[in-house]
C-alpha cells in the first residue's frame, strides 16, 4: 500500500508508522510536513518511509507531491490543532485546517487519482452539549463554538461535497481528544504530565500547577487505538461516512490530574488562571463509538490509566536526557 | 450612518443605494469591489457614495479600508455567488466566500471598531430537503450539497463564533434566490428573461431555449424587498441571530418560464442540456419568513409577477440600446 501522510511530524503520524511497521509489511509511505520530524523514521524494517517538506497552502507544492507520489491512501493529519491558539490566530487556524485540505482534495480530483482519503475531524465539531445529549452519536447536530471547531466542520462539509458531488473516495472521522506518549506539551494532558514529573523530579512530595478550567469533561482516547482505527477505516470504512473515534467515557481534567498525581505519589493543588479560560469553551464532550464498532469492529483497547502511565514514563525519560 | 458595502458592483448593492437615497438621507457610503461598478453612483442627491477597488483576499487592502473608513455598518455582499461555477472552481468559490469574510471580521476585531455587520448567507445552506420539511425555518439542519453551500455555512459558523466568542455585533441572513432588474445573466431567471426578450425582438411568436433541470423549485424574492430587509436588520436585528429572507412561496423554473412567456405573448419550448444539470442539486427550497416578520416586522411586498415584468422591461430596454 502507498500511503501519503500529511502532518507527518506530529505524534499521531509516529504512532501510525509504528502500527504499519507491525501490521502492513511492504507499505510505502511518503510524509509531508512544514517542519521536519523530531523522531527517527529511517529505522523501520518492514516499511519504507520518506519525508518531504511541503507547505500545503502552496498549490504548486501540493500538485508536485500528489502527482509524483500518486498515493493510494491519504491520511490527512495536518492541522492547526490547538483550540486555544485558534482563538488567538483564528484566520491562521482556518487556513491551516480548511484551505490545506481543499488544496489536497482538489488536486486529487483534477489529477483523477484513485485514492482513499481519510479526512480527520474533531470532537470539537459538536460544540456545547448538555449532559442529556451524551454520548454523542454521529447524527448529533454540530454547533462548533471555537474557530478551530468551525474549521473542522468546514473540512467535513468539504469532504461530503467531494465524496457525494465529485465521487471522491473520502472517509470522515471525528476523532476525540487523543492522548499518548510523544504528544507535545501544548496539549493539556501532556502539559500536566510534564509539570507533575518536574515536581516529582525536584524531590518534592507536593506542589501546585496553574491551569485553565479543569472542570471540563472530555473523552480521551489513546493515540495507539486511534491509529488502529485509521488503518481499519482505510480497509473497511464506507465512502462518505462519518465515524466517531472515542473511548465512550468522560473524564474531567481534574480527575486526570488526581490520577497522575497518584501514579507519581505526589500531592498536587491547582490554581485557575482566568487568562487560560477560553472565551466560550465546551463544558462536556463524550462520544459514542457504536457505529465504528458495528461497521468495522473497532473498539478502544487501552485503558486511560495505562495511557497516563505511558505519558508519565515518556516525560520521565525525556527529562532525564537533557 | 456610515456604511461599508462589499461587493459594491453587484445589483444588490445598486438597489441598496437606491433604498438609502430615499430612506436614509445623509448616509455616507463607501463601496469596495474587485471590479468597478457598471452603474452610475455619482448622481445620488441625499447620500454620499465613494468607491474603492479592493481585493478582499489581500489583508493589507482590507486593513486600509477598514481603518481609514471606520464603518458603523458593514453590508457584506461580496461573494462568489454562482452555485454552478462553484462546482467548476470549488477552491476559488471557497476562498472568495469564507476567506474574504474572515479577513474582514478579523480586521474589525483587531482594530476594535464598533461596527454592526450583516453577514449575508444563502438558502443553499439548507441543501436537499423533502416536501415535508418546507417551509424551512432557521432552526432546520444545514446539509449543504454544493461547494458554494458549504462555503456559506462556513461563513455563518465563523459569524457565530465572532459574535458569541469575540462579542462582535454580527447579524446573519440566509437570503433566498433574489431576482430583479439589473441582475446579471449568469443567474438563471435573468438568463431566461434575456433569451425570451431576444426571441420576441426577433419578431418570432415562438422559440426554444436550452436549459438545465427546470423542475427544481426555488423561493424567489425581489431584490428590492431584500435590501429593505437588510436596512431594517441594521436597525432592529438581534446580535448573533440568523434570519431567513424569502417569499415563503416555491416556484419551479418551468413555471417562471411559462409566466414570462405569457407576459411577452410568445410560445416557448425547452430542451434540457445534460451538461447544465449539476452533480448534486437541491430539488426544492422554500423558506419561512416568520422569524424576521415577528422580530422586525418585515414581509415581502413585491409579487413575483411584478418582479418578472420588471426584469423583462430591464432586458427590453437594455437590448434596445446596443
Amino acid at each position: 500500500m502507498k500511503v501519503l501522510i500529511t502532518g507527518f511530524s506530529g505524534f499521531v503520524s509516529k504512532h501510525f508508522l509504528d502500527y504499519l511497521e507491525i501490521n502492513a509489511h511492504g507499505a510505502i509511505v511518503a510524509g509531508t510536513d512544514k517542519n521536519a520530524p523530531e523522531f527517527e523514521f529511517n529505522n523501520y524494517q518492514n516499511i519504507s518511509v520518506e519525508f518531504h517538506q511541503v507547505d500545503l497552502l502552496n498549490k504548486e507544492e501540493v500538485e508536485e507531491i500528489i502527482t509524483q507520489f500518486r498515493p493510494e491512501y491519504l491520511l490527512h493529519l495536518a492541522s492547526y490543532s490547538s483550540v486555544a491558539n485558534s482563538w488567538i490566530r483564528p484566520v491562521e487556524s482556518f487556513n491551516n485546517n480548511v484551505n490545506i485540505f481543499l488544496n489536497l482534495v482538489e488536486q486529487i480530483r483534477i489529477s483523477n487519482i484513485k485514492c482513499r482519503i481519510l479526512s480527520i475531524g474533531s470532537s470539537e465539531e459538536y460544540g456545547n452539549v448538555t449532559e442529556g445529549e451524551v454520548p454523542l452519536t454521529e447524527d448529533h447536530s454540530l454547533r462548533p463554538v471555537s474557530p478551530y471547531g468551525v474549521a473542522r466542520v468546514s473540512q467535513e462539509m468539504v469532504s461530503k461535497v467531494y465524496a457525494d458531488g465529485y465521487g471522491l473516495d473520502i472517509i470522515i472521522t471525528r476523532s476525540f481528544n487523543h492522548i499518548g506518549p510523544g504528544q507535545k506539551d501544548i496539549f493539556v494532558i501532556s502539559s500536566f504530565a510534564k509539570q507533575l514529573v518536574q515536581i516529582m523530579k525536584s524531590g518534592s512530595k507536593s506542589g501546585s500547577i496553574v491551569t485553565g478550567d479543569i472542570s471540563i469533561v472530555r473523552d480521551f482516547v489513546d493515540v495507539r487505538d486511534v491509529v488502529r482505527a485509521y488503518f481499519l477505516l482505510m480497509q473497511k470504512g464506507k465512502r462518505g461516512e462519518i465515524y466517531n473515534i472515542c473511548s465512550g467515557m468522560g473524564r474531567s481534567l481534574k480527575d486526570i490530574i488526581v490520577e497522575m498525581s497518584n501514579i507519581l505519589g505526589i500531592e498536587i493543588s491547582t490554581t485557575i488562571d482566568a487568562a487560560r479560560v477560553r472565551p466560550d469553551d465546551n463544558k462536556l464532550i463524550v462520544g459514542s463509538y457504536q457505529k465504528i464498532n458495528r461497521e468495522i469492529g473497532w473498539e478502544p483497547s487501552i485503558r486511560i490509566e495505562e495511557s497516563l502511565r505511558d505519558i508519565i514514563t515518556f516525560w520521565q525519560e525525556r527529562s532525564a536526557t537533557p
